[in-house]
């Protein structure tokens, strides 16, 4: 596999959204944003995703040229319309308004309806992060995971992502979903060909599968149990249903090209500052950081990590060596910069 | 097992507390969340912990009467310090100013220090869930998992709760620890004499064990693998470091009789008529809990539960037959009324 330049491979997935109808700012971020989930390590929600979002702009179900709606707009809190825009886009707005609250609240509540797929949620709660507050971001998905002692798909894996400021440190930074996979890490599986682990899905039949087109087909496992069912459907209840947007099987994932996302999120931002001197969060998480690194080691682990610590740590080695894209994830922005008449630039 | 009659046993158990110094109306809620934890099917949240909070008053490390103090009062906001006071009282004032500020604000945040341990965190957000709100609480712990890779105890269990209304039925409740199972989950195994699970704990040399006793000397093992280590962490900095409480080791277990607990929490209200009419909030958790329900149960499966219901139903039925108390809780009961002088209740 060739290295590729992120700033290179940031410009060129940038031109196939400009291409697809977006303004070059916006284009600008997306690309940003998805190069950014590469970097970390997190090629599922990577630069992969790209054709997915511009089939979805092509279909019409993604509007390319958003126009997010403030529905309320009261002191701490806000309701935003995304009216079916680009759900990075609206997203960061969304954290951006988030955090001027918190700034002149303590808190900063924004909820969203009628949304879309954002990529990697780690982005945006780290925007708040580095902004001084502690951001939390949750989103509901389509249906990818059965309730629990059911058999067929009703819950999203419903993502949700907590980070904050973590002193001389990178923020420190949760991102999961509630599966025992993200289910772009099947997609990963499938686009590289490789198997999958057997207890990650059940077939369509309810029989485990170590096959990633078979699971695709039938359920993924919540995490932890019955617990990541319940973690699920209460992110459910906070993105879709106090948003007023899709729950459950109203909501679209980002693969399928030709319906409306009607994706919901909630955006909670806490000015840490308003609760208590920003240096002394920073020199308390600082002091955490050390304490978790200490703890003596099981066999066989070179180092204990804080969450976020090896993303961060990602980024500045891509940075540094490029990225090793899979060859399908080649072909497939291949195929889209064809389909959209841009040129292949010179050097890819 | 004799029945025993709630209403009969919170008498007994608010007698101990008033016993112990609590003035009469806070020892009379300190013993109507313990019961409400035992009517719920969760004992290791119930009144066997209540001998276990009274040595805590005896040695002084948590005071019998709470004088909790607002340290911040900003609008949407409040910081508040506890001053080692009893944990069910300041969670219960704490959640009544949050939701207070919600109504005025939309949001409301009290964010507490020097707390202590405070039973099953579900009793607190479904009081928010019955005041129109979305609750949400989380809560620091003594040392019981080690980080991911580690071998040593340094992260609590750190449960976190969220509640919501849904309509005609109880409330939507989620409430759950960190590990694999709670810390009072083996702390009843021990009381009942049975054996845990080999996926619940390794000993103090690291080793799987069956054995509650060992497994109480050793750490616990995070849920999901290093996701619920993250999850545990991102909930020390929301509870403790946010606060300015104890984080990580500096917080005690509420079965440490003569540590301070320095706990800290994070409670969060939305008010959900500020996001959208609350009956259309309802209406439509109806409709995802009936959605829920009507997926294909796999085998032997009778029926599909959401988060919260399986509690509530076991509240009715405890209402109606009586509690079933393990001998060794009421002995232990019995042990704490002789010290503190209580006679034991006619029909005990």
């Amino acid at each position: 596999m060739p290295s590729t330049d992120p700033v290179f491979l940031r410009g060129f997935v940038a031109s196939l959204y400009v291409a697809a109808g977006l303004p070059d700012d916006h284009a600008a971020f997306v690309a940003e944003t998805l190069v950014r989930a590469d970097m970390w390590g997190h090629s599922s929600h990577g630069v992969m995703r790209a054709p997915w979002y511009l089939d979805r702009v092509k279909t019409g179900v993604m509007r390319p040229v958003t126009t997010a709606e403030r529905v309320v707009d009261a002191g701490a809190i806000a309701v935003v319309d995304g009216h079916d825009g680009v759900g990075q886009v609206i997203a960061r707005d969304a954290m951006q308004d988030a955090i001027r609250r918190a700034k002149a609240h303590g808190v900063g509540v924004v909820s969203i309806r009628n949304s879309g797929h954002h990529g990697a949620l780690g982005y945006f709660t780290r925007m708040a992060a580095e902004a001084g507050c502690v951001g939390i971001l949750t989103a509901n998905g389509g249906p990818a995971m059965a309730p629990w002692g059911g058999k067929r798909m009703k819950v999203g894996t419903n993502p949700w992502s907590i980070a904050a400021p973590a002193g001389a440190h990178a923020p420190m930074m949760l991102d999961m979903a509630n599966t025992v996979v993200a289910r772009g890490k099947i997609f990963l599986a499938r686009q590289k060909g490789l198997p999958i682990p057997d207890h990650w899905a059940i077939d369509a039949d309810g029989r485990r599968t170590t096959d990633p087109v078979e699971a695709l087909k039938g359920v993924i496992l919540p995490m932890a149990e019955h617990k990541g069912y319940a973690i699920a459907t209460m992110v459910d209840v906070l993105s879709g249903v106090l948003s007023g947007s899709g729950i459950l099987g109203e909501v679209s994932s980002p693969y399928q090209k030709d319906k409306v996302s009607r994706s919901g999120h909630l955006i909670i931002a806490l000015n840490i500052a308003a609760f208590q001197p920003l240096d002394a969060f920073n020199a308390r998480m600082e002091h955490m950081i050390a304490e978790l690194k200490s703890v003596p080691r099981a066999e066989g682990v070179e180092e204990i990590f804080y969450p976020g610590e090896l993303e961060a740590r990602n980024e500045v080695r891509h940075a540094r060596d490029g990225l090793a894209l899979p060859e399908q994830t080649r072909i497939d922005l291949n195929k889209a910069a064809d389909e959209l008449g841009v040129a292949r630039p010179e050097g890819w």
